[in-house]
C-alpha cells in the first residue's frame, strides 16, 4: 500500500491515488466525509474551515461499495477555487494579466516553508510553495486515513485519535479501557480531550492567544487497539514499525516531537519502572501487566494497545508581528496577516490519527497478504490464535 | 544511498554493505574505526566491550584510500565467535548434538524483542531472536555513518552527538557555538556531557542503579552544522527530511521519542515564542534570529543548525528480577541475568550521531548528485551562494 | 520521478499523479493533448477510439504554464462513463438492482488477466478485472510520457516512436538521421510507419485480418537522441537503465519481448561485428563508429542514440471465437466480440515513446537534480562538455 | 526480499546480503555451491574459470541449517586476490608506490562499460570502472538466486536454465514436459543445450570463434514450473510480474533483448494462433491448450510455465582488435587481449536462471507471507485449491 497525494490549497481539487489497497473492502463516501468533516471542527479554527466543507468523490478502484483492487482515486473540490482561477490559473498568463493577477508573495513568513521552499525551488514568488506546503494537503491524507481506518475496522482494529495538551493546559493521564467510550468522549468536546476538568481552560487559552494575535500548539495521542502481535520487525532497522509511526507523526505539517508509550520519560525512570512484564493465561494468552511501552518492543508489536503521542507547534500564522526579510528589497518588515487559526490541534489528531491508521493497514497487508480482505481476515484470525496458544 | 547490515551477536561477522556513495570520497580503515572505538566507550558499560575492541575490514569499494562509486563492504569480527561456533553454527547439527549444544531459549525477557519475535518468526527458540535484536547490530550502522560523516566533513558539514539527560539527571541547556569544542568536551567526558557541573551526578545515577541491580535510560542530543538550506521537501509528505531523520533515531534500539527544536515545549509556548524570525546581511544572506525549530522548517533545512534529540529507554536486561513467564511450560519465572550494561546512553549518543548523518548525507546526494564528490562539492557550494544571494 | 495511475475503463476518469518533476518547466495542457491525439490515431482502430476523443485537465502543479515541483494531477474524463453510472457505480446497489445492472462477466477471455485476475482478488464478475487491465490505463500513461517528453525537450533530448513490422510486413531497416525528419514521416503515415514501400502492405495485413475476424501484432521501435553518456549506471544490478527501460516497456499491455541495438541477432553475430569501436574527434569528443548496442554499455548510455524495441501480440479481442470456460458454469463456449481493434500497434508505438521518455528523464533528474529546470539544465551542459573534453 | 551486492573482480572477496528471507527455510553451504560451480563450466571458457573454484562462507542470517528470517551474509573469496593487494589495495598508497603499481587503465575497451563509466564518476583509471562492471558480479547473484531456488523448491516449484542457441546454432525447439530431465540432459552438456543434435556444432562454433581471436553470443532460456496462477498483478503497471522478471534478466552484464512465449514472433502470427485457450477439469482446474503466452497474461502468472530467453551478446574482450581511443592521449589504438572467454553463453544460462528465481521468489513472498515457510506453504497451498476449485 502506497499513496501520493497532490493539489494546491487554492487549486481546483486535492487529489489522492491510493494503490494496494485489497479488493473485497466495502467502501462508502460516507466513510471518508465523517472523518473530513471531524478535521474541520474544533474550538480554534478561522474562517477557511467555514468556507468549505469537505467532501470527497471517489473516482476509481470501487464498485458497487466495494473496493475493487485496482487503485483508488480520491478527490476533494477546493469551493474557494472559484475566486482564485486567475491568480492560481494553470494556463500561461497573458502579458497585460501578469501584474495584476499574480499577487506575487515576496515576504517570507517566519514557522513556514516559504524561504527555504522558495531557494530550494528558485521560486521569486512564494506563492509557489504555500500553496502546496499549506496544511490544507492533510485533507486527503485524512481521506487516505478514513480507508486504512474501515480496513482496520473490518480485522477488528479500532483507531482514537485525541487532545491530551493545549498550549501548557494538560488532560490528566488516565487508563483508557475502552476507544469506543474514548471516541464517544473526545468527539463531543470542542477541543477532543476526554477530561471535563481543564476542556474549559483548553478553550480559553486558545481564546486568550486569539486575543494576544498569536497561537498555541499541543500534544495529540492516537491509541490503536487489537493489532496482533508481532507486526513489524526487528531484523532490519528499516523494518521497525514504530520508526514508521514516528516518521508519518512527524511528516505531519506542524509537528516536531514524537514518542511511544512512556516517551521521553523514561529519561528518568529505572528499567524496573518500564519495562512491561510478560504474563499468561489460558484465556488471554500472553499479555502485559503494564503498557509503558506503548505497545511496541523490537520495532514489533506487543500486542497491547499502541499509544503514540505528538507535539503540535503553535500555527506560525500570527496577527502578533514575526519580524522578517522581504526578499526582493531585502528590506525588514513584520510579518503579520488578518486572519488565521489560532489553534488547530484538535484537528491535528485527526490527522494524527490518519497517518497513524495508514501505516498500520500497511504493515498488515505486508505480513498478512495483499489482494483480498477475506484472505487478510483469516490470515489475522489464525495469527491471534496461533499467539495465543503459542 | 542505501545500505543493509547484517549479523548475529554471536555469529562470526557483522557485515554492511553501502550503496551509493559517490566516487572520490577519500576513506580509509581509521575513519570508521575511530568512531567504533567511540561508540565502546563510557561509564556503565558492561563486559561484552572490554571483549571486543571493533575494528572494521574494507572489503569492497574502496581503492588505494578513495571510495570507487561501487558498492562498500563493512565487516567487524566478533571476535567472541570462536566461543559460539557450536551454539550458532551455521551447519545442521547432528542429532547428539543436539539437546547439548543449543542453549534453547525459553524465557522472554520483558522489554526485548523475544517474545513477539518468537510469534512472529515461529520460533521456539528465542536466540534466533536475540542474537539479531541485539543492539550489537549498531556497530556497522556506526560504521556506515562514519562514512557519512566523511562525506559530509568533505562539504564542510559537522555532525556531533552527546549527552543532556542521564537517568533524570540533565544537563544544563546552553547555546552551542562551536562544534568542534562541544566534540574536545564531550569527549573527554565519561558521559559524553558537556556540562561538568552534572557529569559526576550522571555517573553517580548510573552506578546507583547498578548497585541497585537496576538500568537508567536517558537523551542524546544530535547536531549538525552546515547544511545549506532547503535540503528536504515540503512537496510530498514522505519527502520531508525531518520526518526521515525521526525515523532514523526511532530505528535505534531502546528508543521511544524523538524531537527537534523546542520538541515537546512546543506545546506550552505561544507561537510568538516558537517561530525563528528571520534576518538577512550582505555577509551572511538570511538567517533566524533563534533556532527554536531546531533547523527545520516545512520539512527542510533552514541552514540553521539542525538539532534533535531522542529518548532511549533503560536497557531492559536487569539483574533486579521482573516477572515473565516460560513459552514451553507456561510458569511464571523471575527474568534476571548476571551481568549487563547498566547505562548504555553514551554509546547511544555515538549511534544517534551516525544515523543522523546518515540520512543527511543521503538527502544531499538526492539533491545534488549521486555520481562524484567533486561535483557534489561544486553543486553545494553553488546553493550556498544562490542562497546567499537570493 | 514516480508516478501512479488510476481508473477504470468504463469509470469517470482516468487519473495520474506525478511526484518529482522539477520546477520551472514550462507545461500546458496542449502538451499533452498532442500526445493524447497521437495514440488514439492508426489505421486499424475500433470504434471506441471514436467516442472518446480525450483531452487532458492538470489539477495541480502548474500554476501559469510552468510547473511547481509539487505533484502534478493529470485526469482524463471518460465520456462513456454517463452510459455506465449504474453498472460502474461506485455506490452500493439496491437489492431490486442488483441482478438487472451488474452485467456480471463470466466468461474469461484468453490473451487477457480476465481468468488470473479474478482468481488473484477472488472476483466472481470479471468486469471487476477487466475495467482495470483495459489499455484504456495507457491513456494516462501517456499523458505522463508527455510531461516527461517536454522535460527532456529542455534539455534537447528528442524521443520518438515508430512501428516496424506489423503481422509480418517488416521496413527496411534504414538509419536514422534525423528524428524531426522521422517524426514527420511517421506521423504522416497512417501506421506510423517510415518506410513508404510497406505502409499499404501493412494496411493491408490490418484489413486482412480484420476481414478474418483476426487481429495482429508488431513491432515499435523508440529512439532517444541527445542523452549524455554515463546516464544509468554499472555499479549495481537494479540501477542499470536499460533493465529499468526494459521493463517499462515490458510494462505495457500486450508486450512480450524487448531488444536494444542488434537485440536478438546478437546471438548469432560474432563480437567482431556487434562492439561499437570508439573514435575521438577534437569537435564531438568521444563517438562510435557504430550504433549496434542501441546506446548502452554496463547499464549506463554511451552517448549514441538510444534505440530499443518491444513486440506487441496480437490484440487478444477476437470476432474468431477462441475456447474458454464460463467460471460459474465450469462450461466450455467460444469466446468472440463484435467490435474490436484489430491492430493497435500504431497506437502502441507513442504508449511506448511515453514510458521510455518517463524512465530516461527520471534517471536525468536523479542524477543531474530533482529541483529546478535551469540547474538540471545546467548540470546536463555541464556533462556534456566533461565528457567532451574527458 | 532484496539484496545487494558488492566486490571487486579482484578484490578481497564478493558479498551480497539478502534481506527478507523468511525464516525455517533449511540452507547449507551446498545448496550454493551446486550452483556456483555449475556457473563456472561450460565450453569456451577461459583461465579465470580454472583460478577460481567458488564456494560461499555463510555469515549470517542461519543457523543449525535453518534460515532465521534475518539478514543472510554470503560470501565469496577471491582466490586471486593474493596477487592484487598493491594493485587493489584498500590503503592509499605510498608516494613511491603509486605509479609502480596502479596498473592505470586509460585504454577503454569497446562493449564495455569502461568509458561511459570512467566519464560518470570521473575515474582517469579505468581500472576503477572494470573490476566493478566485470561479470564476476554474477558470482553472487548466482548464489542469491540459489537461496531463491532453494525456496521455490520447499513450495514445489522448479527453476531450470538452459542454452537455446550458440553463435547463431539454434536447438530444434521442443515442448518440455518434464523440468527435472530437462535438467539432467542439460547439465551433462558441456554447452547446457538439450539438443544433442546440435550441441558439438555449439561447441565447434565456439572453437571457431576462438581460433578467429573472436567471440560469440547466444540465447538462454529459463523455465519456472509450479507457479501459482495469480501472483504478479495488472493494477498498476510497476507491479506487473513479467516486467519484473525482463528488467532482472537485461540487468544481467551482456545481456540486449528478453521475450517471453512465442516472444518477437508475436508480430507476425495472427491473434488466433497466440492466444492460450483456456480448458478445465475436475481434476486439474483451469488450464491453458497452449502456452505461447509464456505463462504470463496481464503482468501475472497463468499456472502455466513460465518461460523466458534472454539474449547475450558476444564477449567484448577480444583478440581481434578493436578500434578505440587511449583517455590520455586521445590517440587511437587497437583493443585487444591476450586471453578471455570465447563465450560465456553456457554460464549465463545459471545467472539467468537465478535472476529469474529470485523475482519470482520475491513475488511469493509479496503474495504469501514474508515471515514463515511453513505459513508461506500453507498459504501458497490454499491458492493452489482454491484456483483449482474457482
Amino acid at each position: 500500500m502506497r499513496y501520493l497525494t497532490a493539489g494546491e490549497s487554492h487549486g481546483p481539487q486535492l487529489t489522492t491515488i491510493l494503490e494496494g489497497v485489497p479488493a473485497g473492502l466495502p467502501l462508502t463516501v460516507e466513510d471518508i466525509n465523517d472523518d473530513l468533516a471531524r478535521r474541520q471542527k474544533g474550538h480554534g479554527r478561522g474562517r477557511r474551515m467555514q468556507i468549505e466543507k469537505d467532501t470527497v468523490d471517489i473516482l476509481s478502484g470501487v464498485r458497487h461499495g466495494q473496493t475493487l483492487g485496482s487503485p483508488i482515486t480520491l478527490a476533494v473540490t477546493n469551493d474557494d477555487w472559484k475566486h482564485w482561477t486567475k491568480i492560481m490559473g494553470i494556463e500561461p498568463l497573458s502579458q497585460e494579466d501578469q501584474e495584476e493577477v499574480k499577487r506575487k508573495v515576496t515576504k517570507p513568513r517566519p514557522g513556514h516553508a516559504d524561504l527555504n521552499g522558495a531557494i530550494k525551488y528558485g521560486h521569486r514568488d512564494m506563492r509557489n510553495v504555500l500553496e502546496r506546503s499549506s496544511a490544507r494537503e492533510t485533507t486527503v491524507r485524512v481521506a487516505a486515513g478514513a480507508v486504512a481506518r474501515k480496513f482496520l475496522a473490518e480485522l477488528g482494529i479500532k483507531v482514537a485519535g485525541h487532545v491530551t495538551e493545549i498550549g501548557g493546559v494538560k488532560a490528566e493521564p488516565q487508563s483508557i479501557s475502552n476507544l469506543d467510550d474514548l471516541k464517544a468522549q473526545t468527539e463531543a468536546s470542542p477541543v477532543r480531550c476526554y477530561d471535563k476538568k481543564v476542556e474549559q481552560q483548553m478553550m480559553d487559552a486558545i481564546d486568550t492567544a486569539k486575543e494576544n494575535g498569536d497561537s498555541i500548539g499541543g500534544i495529540v495521542e492516537v491509541i490503536v487497539e487489537g493489532v496482533p502481535a508481532g507486526v513489524g520487525s526487528y531484523v532490519h532497522y528499516d523494518r521497525k514499525l514504530d520508526a514508521k509511526v514516528a516518521a508519518s507523526i512527524m511528516s505531519i505539517n506542524a509537528f516536531k516531537g514524537v514518542e511511544f508509550g512512556v516517551g521521553f520519560q523514561a529519561a528518568s525512570l529505572p528499567g524496573s519502572k518500564v519495562h512491561d512484564e510478560i504474563a499468561w493465561s489460558e484465556e488471554r494468552g500472553y499479555y502485559r501487566l503494564s503498557n509503558n511501552l506503548g505497545g511496541f518492543e523490537g520495532g514489533m508489536t506487543t500486542g497491547m494497545p499502541i499509544v503514540v503521542r505528538g507535539v503540535m507547534k503553535p500555527i506560525p500564522t500570527l496577527y502578533k508581528p514575526l519580524q522578517s526579510v522581504d526578499i526582493d528589497t531585502k528590506e525588514p518588515f513584520q510579518a503579520s496577516i488578518e486572519r488565521s487559526d489560532s489553534c488547530a490541534v484538535p484537528a491535528a489528531s485527526v490527522v494524527a490519527e490518519a497517518v497513524v491508521a495508514w501505516e498500520i493497514a500497511q504493515a498488515i497487508v505486508e505480513q498478512f497478504g495483499q489482494d483480498r480482505m477475506d484472505l487478510i481476515k483469516e490470515n489475522v484470525q489464525r495469527m491471534r490464535e496461533h499467539a495465543a496458544k503459542f
